[in-house]
């Protein structure tokens, strides 16, 4: 069996890859190896592993390449994503290739700025998704360890939307993974279009490609589903029912694993409910697939940020490994944090599956995925216990929502880029220049040592430790981003993350409302009853209410971030001005008077 | 009369000038308007002030230029030094020119380092020399005011010695300046070579071209001069004998003059002595002149720093005048400082003429600078009360100061350029950081506030408030250099123009040597008798006795400037990190308590 490569895979030493360029053609020696890697040679005969998303299978006669582990059904699948995408805007199904032309899901909703096209706008992917946050009672987030590029990301990160980026290495979840990504590529393109988002939005999940937004609003009677989504209103308007005891989870202890007798090797990290207090591992795959089941099941309902990339090379790097560990702690007291998403059954079977080889967690898994209520069907488990809204109540208040979440992007994209900024000088030039203002002194004090002039060992012994003290200073400069700058930047990167969320999320909502708008030209031609009408404006109002309630959850979490990040940095900058002010005034109590 | 323009020169708008390019032809309708400028006129009938120095006056034939103000006895003044230059080495005298092609004095001494060759190197000019210091009991440096292009000096600051440079635009002092800057221009490539340097040196003082060294050391009998610098040995050494009373002499009060009807601009000062407190007015042109004199009278025992560059263009901008001022103040406190220059009649008649007009002024300049001892003759008026020395240890004693001032004048322009660089840091892109800072903690607030949720008030204004901060801090970082940084560096920009005389200072003192060993061969010949070699070792003795009191004096003003100038740098840089640990402790102190 042979397969044509179609992006180039460069082998991560030590850990049997194989590097191929596009355009090669491999002969596959083990089509399936595990973990979405095959086995592959090349014309050397060099043998390896290749991950799977990164050929196509050749056919026997040459020619009609279908993708490795896409089968004709799939296909079929695909092509009817097409159709519809066609149908719905035909302009963006035209673009409906796999590197979007513009990568700002909010130009849609706010024209005047779609024009200034920014690759730093492109958001909301798995690469700039999940940051970190410092406010769990139980994590590892005070140990505040580095690493100085980890701010690359607002511009630097390679995107899924950027051209020749795609598709990104970290693909290992086969199939369904690759129909994520191969709509998250559609929707660089689709976000031209709000028509196309709204209406279509659901298609991007395939477990919902049946299910979309006019079965959820013109269903004459909801299945009544066991699950249920309680929404109340609260002093401070529509809210989830929160849990009367919450649980964070730690995660700890990254160790690296093998399979396949050696030939793969992985890190696996220990999560301990603090509930429970019962250990179980994770790879990061593992997370990837959780966080895919979220986003499929409360993508339309609830922010639900990316992972922290999965770099691939250099992946079991120490600085790596804790940083990625960090972000995957942050998301995960993040997805804690949240009432809906904290008492799901996925992500409960997640936590708390008893014991992977008794198949404990495969069956979890298999259920999850088959799970139907996901997509807009999430709405359906909801029942508000609050009176039914208005149509323009409910799109004035989408509306107020569209452009809080814009702005606040816009301004946490501001911070991030300053904060960069600041970071690369205090990590780079800055501390150097102290380095040379301490190496100068000391210089000078031991030429005026050499002076052979009696009385003066005092001044010099003065002005050396001045210049060693600036030494000090630049040593200081140098490690204080880590200590106030870094979580300042962890939480609007996290914030970045899930503000990546709303376009989608609105999307949803404005594409319910246009579907109301225009059920009067289907009332008009008897094609539903007013009644249907009726129970689709209900609908919508549900949607409303469950985005009320999660605005309301996203402030109360936000009021109580910021508030917490920013007397820490400002905290910790007032430690860092007074120290800096007492070694001064130590290293001025060393000059003699005259 | 016609004139060739020898060098560009851009007029200074509202000033009568007449800008002209070089190789242009112009008409002199009036050659000494005084003070060193001529009146032409231009092939576009344009007329105006033209630098004397700027042009050469072409002869009627058109052939010969010869430069303006030069007599045919000057040239054959110049043509000696030539002819001597090429006796003493025929490979310096080649390159006499007036783009010196190395420039760096030291290298003569310093023959490893001699190959890097650096542009920065090239001091003891005119336009790096003087700096200012702080300690003076009465002048006006508290006030602290700012100059952000001050610290171009190191690098950037045109140097006679750097191609294209020469002239400085700075001569309005007619001949005898001309015949300074020729020799300066000389000295540059004179520079390569120790023994030129060293025998030759005292040629390029003018009114010294005949009473050279061989003078000195070889005369019978040293006329009794009714001067007389006495040294004396003290705790530290040979010394200067120190004034009983002290003064200081207060620069203030630039003020704009004009002369010839309004045609010619200036500023003037007032100097008030502080032991008379009497004033007078001098023109930048008469401490020129001042300078020039001691130049000439004491450069080969005493380290005469150049004055402030006398900017051409801009010259009556209030920042500049400022900045002059302060370092012609910072250049009369450290003339008034030295035991010997302040006690000299050239500088007390400077500081004490009474009255201009009645020519009292005049009278003395005539006298000044016809005095005789001048160059190394200086060291005839010096009868150290101490035991004669011996040749190795006189030696020792030069090469010592050598090694201590080169190796001082390396550390000072280390400090210098990463204090220059500092200085651009701290008033550029770091407060404008901090600015952006600011302003985006600002926008995150202003954007928190448009949320429509409640109770977030408080922590809106304090993330307004904090960004503020934010902003002064910008402010407090940008003017802070004019309070700490701005002293340490004109410290050591004096100190730099003290350095860069040394190097004529050992020369002198090395070729004295020179002599003494070469007088073996003349006794030998009996051209001269032993007891003419014994008279010349003592001579010899009596000027190292001088270089060891003026190092004593140099050691003991260094101990107590840089002792004063880091204490006040430390101190205010104290006093900047508190201020900003105060400051973000009220900005965190706003904060709500979660």
């Amino acid at each position: 069996m042979q397969a044509r490569v179609m992006y180039d895979f460069a082998a991560e030493p030590g850990n049997n890859e194989l590097t191929v360029n596009e355009g090669e053609i491999i002969t596959i020696t083990n089509p399936n190896v595990g973990g979405g890697w095959l086995e592959g040679k090349n014309s050397k005969g060099e043998q390896g592993l290749v991950p799977t998303d990164y050929v196509e299978i050749l056919p026997n006669d040459g020619k009609d390449p279908f993708s490795c582990g896409n089968s004709v059904a799939d296909q079929a699948f695909l092509d009817s994503l097409s159709a519809s995408t066609a149908q719905a805007n035909s302009s963006s199904a035209n673009s409906n290739n796999q590197v979007g032309g513009g990568s700002d899901p909010w130009s849609a909703w706010n024209a005047p700025r779609s024009g200034n096209w920014d690759s730093s706008d492109a958001w909301g992917t798995r690469t700039d998704g999940a940051g970190a946050q410092r406010n769990s009672s139980a994590n590892n987030w005070d140990t505040g360890f580095g690493h100085p590029q980890a701010y690359q990301g607002p511009v630097l990160t390679p995107s899924p939307w950027n051209h020749g980026c795609f598709p990104p290495r970290s693909s290992s979840l086969g199939f369904m993974n690759f129909i994520w990504q191969a709509e998250a590529g559609e929707a660089g393109s689709r976000a031209s279009s709000a028509v196309y988002a709204s209406t279509f939005l659901m298609n991007r999940f395939p477990g919902f490609a049946k299910p979309g937004m006019e079965q959820y609003l013109l269903a004459k009677q909801l299945a009544k589903p066991k699950e249920k989504i309680p929404i109340i209103v609260g002093d401070y308007g529509p809210m989830w029912v929160y849990p009367t005891s919450t649980f964070d989870c730690v995660v700890a202890d990254p160790r690296k694993g093998s399979k396949m007798y050696g030939l793969k090797s992985y890190i696996e990290y220990q999560l301990t409910p603090t509930n429970t207090n019962r250990s179980v591992n994770h790879r990061y795959k593992h997370f990837d697939w959780l966080y895919e089941r979220l986003l499929v099941k409360f993508g339309s309902a609830i922010p639900i940020p990316s992972l922290p990339d999965k770099q691939v090379t250099g992946r079991f790097e120490e600085e790596f490994i804790k940083m990625r560990m960090e972000r995957l702690q942050a998301w995960m007291t993040r997805m804690c944090r949240h009432p809906v998403v904290s008492e799901s059954e996925v992500f409960q079977q997640f936590l708390n599956f008893r014991d992977e080889k008794a198949g404990e967690w495969k069956t979890g898994k298999r259920k999850a995925e088959k799970d139907e209520l996901v997509g807009v069907m999430i709405f359906s488990t909801m029942e508000p216990e609050a009176p039914d809204l208005d149509l323009i109540e409910i799109e004035q208040k989408c509306d107020a929502v569209g452009k809080f979440t814009k702005a606040m992007d816009d301004g946490v994209k501001e911070l991030l880029t300053v904060g960069q900024e600041h970071w690369k000088r205090c990590t780079g030039p800055l501390p150097k220049e102290y380095q040379k203002i301490g190496k100068a002194l000391q210089s000078l004090a031991a030429v005026f040592s050499s002076s052979g002039y009696q009385g003066e060992t005092d001044l010099n012994n003065a002005i050396t430790e001045a210049g060693k003290t600036y030494e000090e200073i630049a040593s200081l400069v140098a490690e204080q981003p880590k200590k106030d700058l870094h979580f300042l930047m962890e939480c609007n990167h996290e914030y970045k993350g899930f503000l990546g969320c709303f376009p989608d999320i609105i999307g949803a909502h404005k594409g319910a409302i246009e579907k109301v708008k225009e059920s009067d030209k289907l009332v008009a031609t008897s094609k539903i009853t007013p009644q249907d009408k009726q129970t689709m404006v209900k609908r919508v109002g549900t949607m409303s209410y469950a985005l009320q309630a999660e605005m309301n959850h996203f402030h109360s979490n936000r009021i109580y971030d910021y508030n917490s990040v920013i007397r820490l940095y400002l905290e910790q900058q007032v430690q860092f001005y007074e120290t800096i002010a007492e070694k001064l005034r130590q290293a001025l109590g060393r000059f003699p008077v005259m």
